[in-house]
């Protein structure tokens, strides 16, 4: 067996005492894999919406060499640090690594490895009052089924039974559901830091699966053109019929402060798109939008953009206390359209603000810097 | 691709629209996978602790077929209802179902299928109020270091602020954690349930992984008998030092009645031999003690069993409001044991109850069924 280098530390995202996937000094990864029958192992790591895109851990997939054992390994080169989802390839079949946590993504449960940013401490759990992560569980008319929303309930929550609070709705992307904001993102630690800073106000976070459909929803990854509007107008329409019902639900299950100027609502990729879509559609319910890493509308025009919602900018930046776009520089096409659609609403005389993650890619480190940035901005109106 | 007989139904383990494994109407189950490269794929029910018992699954491995396109199928005989895990063998290397969703268990995230019990609604949502499942974070300093406790929170406990309530802190079994008892066992909505009905009085429900090392636990499965010995006393002393700082933890977080009278300790195989070994030597702490499934004690001693707790019966009555063993007729060796257990207990004069589940084996319908028949009798003290 080979053994682990001294100075490697097992990935936060294994399964508690498995030592591989373990994070060199240099942010190479060195994985591991027993499989004594196999003929070829390989790693592959999770594809991106943009052909050629990495998501952090490189291009992939990297060959594995077997040892007397039966064991695997490969390093990969160094990785760029935030969360990436692998699989394993065993003889072309793609498997999960028994050694990993498994976080939904990709529309299945799904093997990831946590590469740690050096020195940073904002999404990780530090000696400061925690929040809670429930599960919700209500009946959702529109499915005629039980299911869960995943509710993030601030510190101090239970022990102030007077005080109400503003909700954050928080969306998931493509392929992933109402566990990841926290599972992968760690949003619950990002605003336990925060709040404990003082620099974010105390907010519920709400976190549902973005679909009211039995059937899960179709991934973002490389559809075809003509079938890329109807996922579009199909995720819209289902969130937008989710939220007709869950704003309600929460408002009547938790201490909220139910009214538009104390509800945002945000999303990473899918969840971008619909957010955007929903949120522009429907100020009677939120007053702050934000949209992490979403792909390009159809066109940029004032008259006809989400409506036409931009075509009055004086009235739209009276009603909408913020409006954020972010993405990282690591997924080019996506900075690439916020950037030029921030700067396109700020001509057109939209207040509009943009964060760009430095080095990430289509995945989560740039989501939790978006969110690290954008709950400082919310409710001081 | 072979299509889903049509009065068959995708298991409700399954990832939300995946239509395989899928439930027959003789309860035999029907597995498919994907694996165009593969030249060999079988189906194999998770392992027992005891050889040649079957987790109701039956024995397996069961050889699976590939049709043209690439498609792997197998149907099993009639399954027992319940919760079983499995993993497939893609050319000898047990991996995970993607269409499975994944459940904590063998000491790793494993596959499942839910085999549904006819007629059974006391372990699914039904139409009656929800209460929460909480991560709660905390600093262990036995590890030093953060993690969470999953607490169920009953109906209502939002909305009554001045309300106190017992505790039932519950024990997952080996090789699982403490995400097992709401994901595997649906303790919460088993809770919900009763609390409708009037049968189980509300109470909060603390579970917990079962050990404060940094290491994962080794699993129950065919342990050596020198190691049995060491495992034994390993999983006891661990589960020791952490209720000594969970309970207080608990204690300052959530509205308990924080005495002896309202805690109760249950745990299931492995989590049995805590809450004998640990509930009957804590009697400061506990009044209650449910083992279902433990294994066997090594000898029958009034003066020595239990560090010769049971010697003697009045005081011991009168302080134990509950002593709880449990076990299913499909684990012969287990029932046979708790069954001597509870009848050599009766005769020294200790007040037991015992509950038979009828043929279901060592997995979660046992547990489940032995949580419904425990939790009605708490707290009426």
């Amino acid at each position: 067996m080979i053994s682990q280098q001294s100075d490697s530390l097992p990935a936060s995202s294994n399964v508690i005492g498995e030592e591989y996937p373990c994070i060199n000094p240099d942010l190479g990864v060195t994985f591991r894999f027993l499989a004594p029958g196999a003929a070829r192992v390989q790693v592959m790591p999770g594809t991106m919406p943009r052909p050629g895109e990495s998501n952090g851990l490189g291009q992939g997939p990297y060959e594995m060499r077997k040892d007397e054992q039966g064991y695997w390994t490969v390093t990969t080169p160094p990785a760029v640090p935030g969360f990436h989802y692998y699989s394993l390839l065993v003889d072309g079949v793609a498997v999960n690594d028994p050694a990993s946590e498994t976080f939904f993504g990709y529309s299945k449960q799904t093997s990831a490895v946590e590469v740690p940013e050096p020195g940073s401490t904002y999404y990780s759990p530090q000696p400061v009052p925690h929040g809670e992560v429930r599960e919700h569980w209500y009946y959702l008319k529109a499915t005629s089924a039980w299911r869960k929303a995943t509710v993030y309930t601030p510190p101090g929550y239970d022990q102030h039974p007077a005080q109400r609070y503003p909700v954050l709705y928080l969306q998931h992307g493509g392929g992933e559901n109402e566990t990841s904001w926290t599972k992968q993102g760690h949003a619950n630690f990002i605003l336990d830091n925060l709040i404990a800073a003082g620099q974010t106000v105390p907010m519920l976070v709400v976190m549902e699966c973005g679909s009211t459909g039995q059937r899960r929803l179709p991934t973002l990854r490389a559809p075809a053109q003509s079938s890329f509007q109807e996922f579009m107008q199909q995720i819209v329409a289902s969130f937008d019929s989710l939220i007709e019902e869950l704003a309600p639900e929460i408002d009547a299950s938790y201490r909220t402060l139910a009214d538009r100027e104390h509800r945002a609502l945000a999303g990473l990729s899918m969840g971008a798109v619909q957010s955007l879509n929903v949120g522009l559609k429907r100020l009677d319910l939120f007053s702050a939008i934000g949209a992490f890493s979403g792909p390009a509308p159809e066109e940029l025009d004032a008259q006809r953009t989400f409506g036409g919602v931009f075509a009055d900018p004086e009235t739209f930046n009276r009603r909408v206390h913020l409006l954020f776009l972010a993405a990282g520089t690591g997924e080019p096409v996506h900075e690439q359209f916020n950037r030029n659609f921030a700067d396109w609403l700020e001509k057109i005389g939209i207040h509009v603000a943009y964060y760009a993650s430095p080095d990430t890619a289509h995945e989560w480190q740039t989501w939790r810097r978006s969110l690290r940035d954008f709950t400082p901005r919310l409710f001081h109106w």
